[in-house]
C-alpha cells in the first residue's frame, strides 16, 4: 500500500544503491557545469532493467537550481542543453518528421506539462512550402498534439498515438509527460530525457499501455519533469525515517502505524498526490524551458529570441 | 471574391430554387411540429450535388426558436428530436462503438463547437465492464476527441482521425462543427445533420480533406451549427440587395462599388467572420443541446436528467 | 514546521477534544438523515475561539457519502441542504442585494472552487426590470466575482471586496473557498458554512486579510469545501502516529525524523498540499452542488432544473 | 439602424473631414518613422467633442503594419513606442501606484484582449518590499484586475474600478479595451491611446458607465486595440458606396433594400459583429505588445527580455 514510486531512473538508482553496493548493467554518470548536473543512467541488461524498474536503455537528467522567474539567461542556458541532449538521443536523419506528443490532462496544473508543451511547440509541418518556413533556413517540420488522457476520451494515449503514426508517418516521437518523484528537492527542478519512451505506470496518473519504439516502430523519446509526489510514497519515506531513527522493526511499526492512522489516511491515499501550492507558475516556467528546449532541437536555424517571436 | 458561401444544404437548395425550378435529383421536404422545423433535402444524383455544391447524400434540418436561456422543457424537446434523427443515420447494430470527434478550434468562440460538445459528451469506451456503465443499463460504448486545428497541430482532422480509427475501430463516426450559413437568423437556431461527412471548404476555417465514408469505411455522420456568416458572403448580398432595388446591372456596380469601397473593405475581407456579439452565451447553450442530443442517441438508457448528471 | 492545520471548525474541535474534555464555550451537535450528516459547532466565548483557533461564530459542516457522479437524486438533496443551511445564515430581508465572491486561483485546479461556483452562479442585478427576471417570480437581486488571487492582482481579496462593497452595496456578502482539511477522507465530501467569513490562515493560499461583518459592515457567509491537505499537516500526522504507536518521545523522535528524512523532505514542505488525482472531476462536481444550493437559497422561486437551464 | 460606429478617433475626425473642410477644435497631425505613423488627434473645445462623437482630450494613435508573427524586432520597436507615449500621458510622480484594469469577456476571442493585456502585465505592488522589487531597480508598484463584464458580474465595470479604487488609492488608472473600428484595415493593426478613459458606447460590447478622471479622481488612460467592425457598420459602408457609385440617392434605396435584404438581415444585425477568422493568433500577439508597452512603461529600469521573463 506504502511503496515508493519515482518515474525517475536516478531515484530508481539511488534507491537501489542505498540496498546494494553491487550492480551489475547498470552504468551512472554525473558532470556538473554553470549550475546544471547532467546525469547519465544506462541501463543494459533486462536483469538490471528489473532491478531498477526501468526498461533497458538510456536516460539522462538535467538537475538544475530552482527557477528564478526572471533569470532568463539561466533558462536560455538550460533550453540549450536540453536541446543537445534531445538531439543526442533523436535520429539524424536530414528533414526528418518530428510528432510532438503532450500527454496528460490539461485540468490538472500539475498534469498539465505536456499540453502546455504541445501550445509553445512552432509547429511547421503544414507550412514548410511556404516562405519563411523552408528547410534552408533550418526549420524542420513538427507535428504536435495533446491528445487528451483516457478518462475524457475513452482511448489509450498509445492507441492515438499508433493511430496517428500510421497516417502522418512521423520519423521519431517525442512524448512530454509530468513525472512524480520521490524527492520533493526535485519537484520542477529535473528534467529527464530517455530512449525508452512510455511505460505502463509512468506519468502523473499511471496506468498506461506502453508507448516505445517496439510498439511503434520508430524512436519514441521521452521528456518528463516530476511536478508532483505520490502522496503514498512520501507516507512510506516518513513512516521509513521514523522506524530508521527509532530503530523499530519496520513492518511491526507500520501495522501500528496503520491501525493509528485509521481514520485519517483511507486506504486509497494513493490515489492523491503532493504538489507545490504555486504549481500554476512553475509548471508555465517550466513547460516554456521544455518547449523551448524542444524548438532548438528542431529548428537548428532559429535562436531562443526567434521561437519565442513565433510561439506564444 | 464576393461569392457567397453556405454550409448549409437547405440555404444551398433556396439558392438554388431562386434562380430555377427545375431541379432534378434534389427532394426536399418540412414538417413542423413544436416550434420545430424539420427539413430533409436529399441529393440523388451526381449532376444535382454539383448544382447544390453539396454531395449526394441525406441532409436534415432541424431549425427552432432562438434559445431562451430559461425554457428548459424546450432544450429537452431539441434534444430529443436530434437524438431521434441521429438515430436514424447511424448504423443499427447493438452495442457499436461510437467515435466522436469535435472540429474545430477552442481558442475561437465561434469555432469552438466541436470542442465543447466533445467535452460534454458522456465517454464510456474505457468503462463498459465496470458497474454502472453495462450495456445491460443502454449505455453504449463511445470514444470522444477534439484533434484541434492544422494550424495547430500541423496535421489535418482527416488524417488524425483515419489514424486513430485504425487502431481504435469504431464502427461509425459522428463528427461535430461549427459551420457557416448565409442567413442572420440561422445562426445558433440550426442543427444539420447529414451522413456525407465533412466536405472541403465547410466549417468556420474552410480548407480541409474530406472525411466521409469513401475515406473512413465506415458511417460518417456530421453535426453541425451555423454560428458565422463570412463577410463576403454578408457583403455580397448587401451588394446584391441594392443592385436588385435599383434595378442596376450587378456586375457593372460591383466593380463601381469595389472602387468606392477600396480604402474599408481590403480583397481580404474572406478572410473575415460575422458572429453574435454575445456568442459565449449562445455555443454554450447550443453545445449543451447538441450533446444532449448525442447522449441520448448513444445511451439509449438513459434520460436527459441522467447524462446531466454524468457530465460536466 | 510540521504543524497540524485545518480550516474546519469541526476539526479543530475534534482536535481539541482530543486532548481535553472540559472545553467551555463551544457547544457541537450532530444530527444525520439521509446520508447526510448536520454537525452545529457554536463557539461563544473569546476563550473558546482561542482555544479552537476559530472566531466567535456559528460553523455548520455538512458530510456526505463520496459523490458518485451519477447520483443525480443525491446531489440535488445536498443542494437543499445546503440551500436550508444557507437561508439560516443571511438575513432575512426581502429582495436583498447578494454579493457572491469565489476566492481562489483558477489556474490551479484544487484552488478553483471559488472562481468556479461563481461561474454557475445565476447572475441578476442587472436584469432586475426585465422579464423574466422580477422579484415576482422569487428571483433575488445578485453580483458576483472572483477577484484573483494576491499573487495575480496585487491586491488583497479584502481590499476588492471592501471597494466593491462600497459602491455596489450588497445587504450581505457570500464568499467561497476552498479548504484545507486535515483528515483526507473529508476532501470533496464536507462543506462548512459559517457567519464569520474569511480569517488570515483559512484557504489553499494560507495569508490573507480577515474579511468579515467587523471588517466589511455587513453580514459576511463563507461557504467552504476542503480540497487539499498540508502536506506538513499529513507529516505530522504520520508521524505523530508513528510515536504514538512506538510509545517514543514525540519531540525526541521528531528531530532524529528530520534528520532522516533531510534529503527528501525540505523544511519547505509546507509550501506544499496533497490533493486528490482526479480533482479534475471532483471539483466541478462541488462546484456544481455549491453553485446549486447557492441558486436555491438566493432565487426561492426557482428550481434545481430552473437553474440548471438558466447557468451552464 | 445601419449607423457607422468608430471608437477610433482617428476614424472619427476622417469622417468629419469627409464632409466638412473646417472644423474647430480639433487638431490632428501625423509623424511616421520606421514603419509606425502616429497620428495626435487633440479635441480642444465642447462643439468640437459633440462633432466628433469623442469627448475633449488627447487621442494618440500608434499604426502598424500587419504583425509577422517572427518580426521580433518589429514587435520590440512597437512597445518601446507604446511605453513612450504612455509616459507622456500617465503623471510625472516617483514610485505612483498604478491600477491596470483589463476591460472585455475573455470568453469572447475578440473581446479577450483586455484579460490577455492584465495576464501579462508583471504585478509588483505585493512585492515591493522584497528583492529583487525594489524601487532602486527602477520597478514601480503595479496592481491589476480583469473583472468581467456585466452579464457575468451584474455590475458595471465602473462600480467595481471605483470601489478598488476608494481602498487601493492608485495614482492612476490604466484600462485596457477591445475597440470596434470602421475600416478592416485597422483591425489589430493599431493601438488607441487616450487620456479621457472609457466613454458610454466604446469597446467591442458597447453599453456601460462612463470611467475617467471626472468620475474617478485620477488620471484614467485608455488603451486600446480595434478586434472588431460593427457588422451594422460594415452594412451601412456597403450600402453607401453602392449608392455613391449608383448615383442613386441614398435615402431612397436604403429602404428598397432593407425590403430585398429582409429575410437575411434582420433589424438585429446590429447585434453582430466582424472579426478575422485567426483573431485567436492576433490577439495573443497583441496582447503581447500592448503588456509589453505597458511593463516597459512602469518599469523604467527593465528590459523587454527581463519583462519576458517574469512574465509568462
Amino acid at each position: 500500500m506504502f511503496s515508493i514510486r519515482t518515474d525517475l531512473a536516478i531515484e530508481a538508482h539511488e534507491m537501489l544503491t542505498e540496498s546494494t553496493s553491487d550492480i551489475q548493467g547498470v552504468a551512472c554518470d554525473t558532470s556538473r557545469h554553470n549550475n546544471i548536473a547532467v546525469t547519465r543512467v544506462t541501463v543494459s541488461t533486462e536483469e538490471a532493467a528489473k532491478a531498477l524498474g526501468k526498461p533497458v536503455g538510456r536516460y539522462i537528467t538535467l538537475e538544475f537550481n530552482e527557477l528564478n522567474l526572471a533569470d532568463a539567461e539561466y533558462h536560455a542556458y538550460i533550453c540549450k542543453q536540453l536541446a543537445n541532449e534531445l538531439n543526442g538521443l533523436l535520429p539524424k536523419k536530414e528533414k526528418q518528421l518530428i510528432l510532438v506528443v503532450g500527454l496528460g490532462n490539461h485540468n490538472i496544473t500539475p498534469d498539465a506539462l505536456g499540453p502546455l508543451v504541445v501550445s509553445k511547440v512552432l509547429v511547421t509541418r503544414h507550412l514548410m512550402h511556404q516562405p519563411p518556413f523552408t528547410a534552408e533556413k533550418g526549420i524542420g517540420p513538427v507535428s504536435a498534439i495533446a491528445p487528451g488522457v483516457l478518462g475524457l476520451t475513452g482511448m489509450e494515449t498509445a492507441e492515438i498515438v499508433q493511430g496517428i503514426s500510421g497516417t502522418v508517418k512521423p520519423d521519431a516521437v517525442i512524448v512530454i509527460d509530468a513525472l512524480a518523484a520521490r524527492n520533493l528537492n526535485r519537484l520542477n527542478t529535473t528534467i529527464q530525457l530517455c530512449d525508452t519512451g512510455i511505460s505502463p505506470g509512468a506519468g502523473v496518473g499511471n496506468k498506461r499501455k506502453e508507448l516505445n519504439q517496439k510498439t511503434l516502430g520508430i524512436p519514441v523519446i521521452a521528456v518528463g519533469v516530476p511536478t508532483v509526489i505520490d502522496a503514498a510514497t512520501l507516507t512510506a519515506d516518513v513512516m521509513h525515517a521514523m522506524t530508521l531513527s527509532s530503530g523499530a522493526d519496520e513492518e511491526n511499526e507500520r501495522s501500528k502505524m496503520l491501525a493509528a492512522l485509521h481514520h485519517l489516511l483511507p486506504e486509497d491515499i494513493s490515489r492523491c498526490m503532493v504538489t507545490p501550492k504555486d504549481i500554476d507558475l512553475t509548471i508555465e516556467t517550466v513547460s516554456k524551458i521544455v518547449a523551448g528546449g524542444i524548438n532548438l532541437a528542431l529548428h537548428k536555424g532559429l535562436t531562443l529570441e526567434d521561437v519565442n517571436a513565433y510561439t506564444s
